[in-house]
């Protein structure tokens, strides 16, 4: 059982503020990962997590006041992972990076399960709606934007291009099939996308 | 499924078979859908439905075994809406009126609630991956070979041309924007993801 603040001497907390030892911040992490994936967010709770995590439900709300932006901070580590923007030099590199990158996220258990589960709660809650749009969909549209410019930089996309189409043309095939079909992918068929997306981009 | 025998009068129901009225057979599907829609599949129970359709247990069971017939049932009465292969004499126009049904479809409560929720029952239960597999892909499958089809007789595709591609860039696409980004479409955007999925598939 491990309890904050840090118990261990040397170290001298700032007057008045509780030192979170980022150890107990993971371990209530990886539980709010797995009380996601195991019970969905209807039903997982503060107190469940502090019990999976080992730890006491204060330790959990010193450092998160909701589910939600338990949530939300999850969603940002994930959203994190896909981040940095590729620059290969070619609109065709760009965006086969990006489907690497897309592909192994939506692999992860955080794509099949806790995903879909927030957007059965999104239509339920506009707060949730707005989180996932926050994490997700604006870090990649940052990406996307950066992609984008790049190619009209080098004459390969028309000035005005809608950066967010690079995202559903390019990762929208990719979820559907890892995804919502649930199936493996082809051989190559990540580079047969990338051409397919850079093709559908041009017209 | 429904062997209802008509039950107007002057035809009589085969001695020892129970006559399923169509009416009750209906609310129980409206019952159901209101179910999964506000309750999700994990906490939806026969009971429920059967109280939400003010009628017994047993005029469920009569007519569907378990909860995940009834999903079943239901699902397929979503699907059909998309079957009809659209023969508009070529394949942008295919494309183009599939996706027209498929915006449809996909603005529905249907798609943007239960079937994420079905999703994150699937990664719990392989039955429920099957049936969404069954019903939802299977019919599009169905659809999309008879497109590819047509246009690789008319010369618009080579030979060969990979069926389920069709669907991951036409469909996956408007999956993106509509159900997981959770946005409207631009205005003319169904015509600019038809010109980019034909050119998706040509390349």
């Amino acid at each position: 059982m491990t309890t904050d603040p840090d118990p261990r001497p040397p170290r001298r907390a700032p007057a008045g503020a509780a030192v979170l030892r980022e150890e107990v911040t993971e371990a209530i992490r990886a539980a709010v990962f797995e009380e996601l994936a195991t019970v969905g967010f209807a039903r997982m709770s503060i107190e469940g997590i502090a019990r999976r995590a080992g730890v006491g439900k204060t330790a959990v709300y010193r450092r998160w006041k909701s589910k939600l932006s338990l949530v939300v901070d999850l969603l940002s580590a994930f959203a994190v992972q896909g981040l940095p923007a590729p620059s290969t030099g070619s609109l065709y590199g760009d965006v086969r990076a990006l489907l690497e990158v897309a592909s192994h996220a939506l692999r992860h258990p955080v794509a099949s399960q806790i995903i879909p589960d927030l957007m059965v709660e999104s239509a339920r809650s506009p707060e949730i709606a707005d989180a996932i749009k926050a994490t997700l969909v604006d870090s990649q549209r940052g990406m996307a934007s950066l992609i984008v410019r790049d190619a009209v930089a080098r004459g390969e996309l028309p000035p005005g291009t809608d950066a967010y189409r690079l995202l559903d043309v390019a990762v929208g095939p990719l979820y559907w099939r890892l995804v919502v079909v649930r199936e493996k992918l082809p051989k190559g068929y990540l580079d047969v996308l990338a051409r397919g997306a850079v093709a559908a981009l041009r017209v």
